[in-house]
Formats: C-alpha cells, structure tokens, sequence
C-alpha cells in the first residue's frame, strides 16, 4: 500500500466495516425472522422493521464512500477491484434484508392461524444460509478464496432441504384444503431462505473474481 | 465533453450498446417464457436457455469494460455516475433473465398437465412487466427522469394483479386438490413477473440516482 495517501487506505477500511456491519444486520435479520416464526413471537416484526431501515441507510452510506474513493483515488487493479466487489456485497446484503422482511410478512401469515406443523428444517435452513452469509463476508474480509469455494458448495445443501420441505408441503396441501394457505406461506418461507442463500453464494463468487481477477458467475457460460 | 480523449467516449458508447443488447436479450426472454407457458410449446426452452447464456456473456463483458474504464480514465461526476449506474443496470437485467429461466420451469411443470384455467393475467402481467424493463432502459440511455419515475409508478399495477390471481388460485386449490400443483406454479409465474417489475423498478431508480444524484430508493428511510 506504499503508493497510497492515508486517506484512501482510511476510507478502503470504512468499506470493510460497513459491510461487516451490514452483515451483522444481515444475519440478525435472519435469525430474527425464523424466530419470529419458529417462537410464533408476533413482537419481532418492529425490530426486523427497524433492522431494515438501518441496512437501507447503510447500503446509500456505503456506495456514497465506495463513489467517492473511485472519484477522488483513481484506484487500479487490486484496490479497485476491491471497491467493485463491496458495491456489489452491498447491494446483496441489502436485499438480503429484503428477503428477511419477507420471510416476516409470511410468519405474520403464518401467525394468525395455528400451527400446520412442527417446523424443522426451516430454522435448519436458516441456520445454514445465515453461515453462508456470515463465511461469504469473513472470505471477503479475509481474502480467503478456499472458504469462498466452501459457502458456494454449501448451496447445494441448501436446495436439497427447501425441495424436501416443498414436496412434504404439497401432501399437506393435498390432504387437507384448510392446509392450504398456511403450506403455501410455509413454500413461500422455505423459497426466501433458498434465495438468501443464493444471495451469500453471489458474495462468494464476487470475493473469487475479486481475488483472482476471474469470473466464476456463470461457470458453465461457454464465453465466444 | 471536451476533456475527453475518444477512447473515453468510446468506452461509454460501447457500455450504452451492451446494455440495450442485453435489455432486448431480456425483454426478449420474458416474452418468449410467458409465451411458452401460454401457447403451450415447450420447444420455447431452448431458446430461452440460448439466450440466459448470451445475457450471461454479456454481463461479465460488460463488468470489464465498466471496470477498465474506472481504472484507465478516472471518471468524475456524471461519467463516473454513468458507469456506476450501468454495472448496477447489468446486474438487474442478469436477474431479470434468471427469472425468465424461473419462469421457463414452471412452464415445463404446467406443460406436463392439462390446462387449469385460462390465463388471462399472467400475459397482461408479463406485458407490463417488459414494458417497464424497455421503458427503465429507455430513461437511462435518454437521461429521461419523468420516464424513470413513470415506470417506478407501474410498479403498483403489477403488485395489484399479481395479488388478485394469487387470490383466485388459493380458491382454485381449496375447490380441488389435483389443481394444487398446477396453481402453485402459476402462483410462483406471478411472483418471479412481480419481481421481474421490481428489477425494473430498480433500474428506474437507478437512473434518477444518477441524473439527480439523490437517492431513491429507500424514499421511506430517515437519515440520521
């Protein structure tokens, strides 16, 4: 970092703690929403709503300093791909937040009737795609292309449980009409969490472009 | 203009290009989906996974050339508001095919049936939705406020319909469990066009970030 006036390396950390910070949001976020639903605790809804709004004030913090750095520091290669990389977690942070904020909506669904059943894999889900997100950021913080590549195989994982947890929702369905609108929020829950997940592999394939300068995004995308 | 060297405004033309390539690739998607699920042609798959590809291809190069140009030029103010805008755009209009696909495997699930109801909504949906990817994209390349604001307005005539025909499928289900499976398909239609308009949505905000610099997306949120 010897060509560098403090200043820049300052605002390269202000980055990087924003995004843990976001991330902390994140995964509270998470852990929050399943609760909400798991616990039948209709009083989490007001934090998750404020959770939110600090992710969305952070994420136009975060691109405000990520602007300015580019405007001002001309920065290449290493570091530039750097700043690339936070906006882009940014934005995924940000809209894992949204899909917590989802998740609320259905528990609120969910609350106002009885329980169609005991819920396991959901918090099991929730659980591995709140890892993921939490790995995706340490890689990130890390530079860390091997824990990268382990949240991307995690995925998997991820959409063998909500395939499960779909199909044993339809034979609810099927069963019972009364079943229907309760398994149809529980479809809905086990889809965000899947999507959460997919959000925290899109941050690990940005953190291997970011160290190795290759795109793995699309790695079946034959390129002409 | 005047303190550019050609390449700059090379490189911002070629950025312009790629993201009105990539918008017909996307428009194009969400029209032939909606159509292989309406027409009932499951030839419509290939196509569609043709064309992700392309799209795909298209957004890593254009990440490049966003990423050469903040590394050789050193943009300031509007260009560097402009290229900031357009790799957040490729991003959206990458999603906005994955849903297309989304959408394809619903098709291929309510292909392998006979036809629940008519669909009446999920075209008209889908119409709207494209219109408001070409008209986001529109406003971007035309700087064009009042369009951008235009489409964020549409966005609540998708969330109407896609509210409406969830209601009517619900109904569906509880009549007749044979139609679960085939209503919850036609349920998860309607949420990935929802979002498909959500991503335009985005975009829109997106170019009125850029042309006012002020943000927009969160109108709700109060900074500290």
């Amino acid at each position: 970092m010897d060509r560098h006036h403090r200043p820049f390396d300052k605002g390269l950390e202000e980055l990087k703690a924003k995004l843990l910070d976001m991330a902390e949001l994140a995964e509270f976020m998470i852990d929050r929403a399943t609760a909400e639903l798991v616990k039948r605790d209709a009083t989490v809804s007001a934090e998750l709503v404020e959770s939110e709004q600090q992710i969305n004030c952070l994420q136009i913090d975060l691109d405000e300093v990520a602007h300015t750095l580019l405007a001002t520091q001309q920065p290449v290669a290493n570091d530039l791909r750097f700043i690339v990389a936070a906006t882009k977690i940014n934005s995924e942070l940000e809209r894992i937040g949204d899909l917590a904020i989802n998740i609320m909506q259905q528990a609120e669904v969910l609350l106002a009737q009885s329980p169609l059943k005991p819920l396991i894999d959901i918090p099991r889900m929730a659980e591995l795609a709140r890892k993921m997100v939490r790995e995706s950021i340490q890689a990130f913080v890390e530079a860390d292309v091997l824990l990268a590549q382990s949240v991307i195989m995690n995925d998997d994982q991820v959409d063998v449980l909500k395939n499960q947890l779909v199909r044993e929702l339809l034979t609810y369905m099927m069963a019972d009409p009364r079943a229907i609108e309760r398994a149809l929020a529980l479809i809905l829950v086990a889809r965000h969490l899947e999507r959460i997940a997919d959000h925290a592999t899109n941050i690990a394939q940005d953190v291997i472009y970011m160290i190795q300068g290759r795109d793995v995004r699309h790695p079946k995308t034959r390129r002409g």
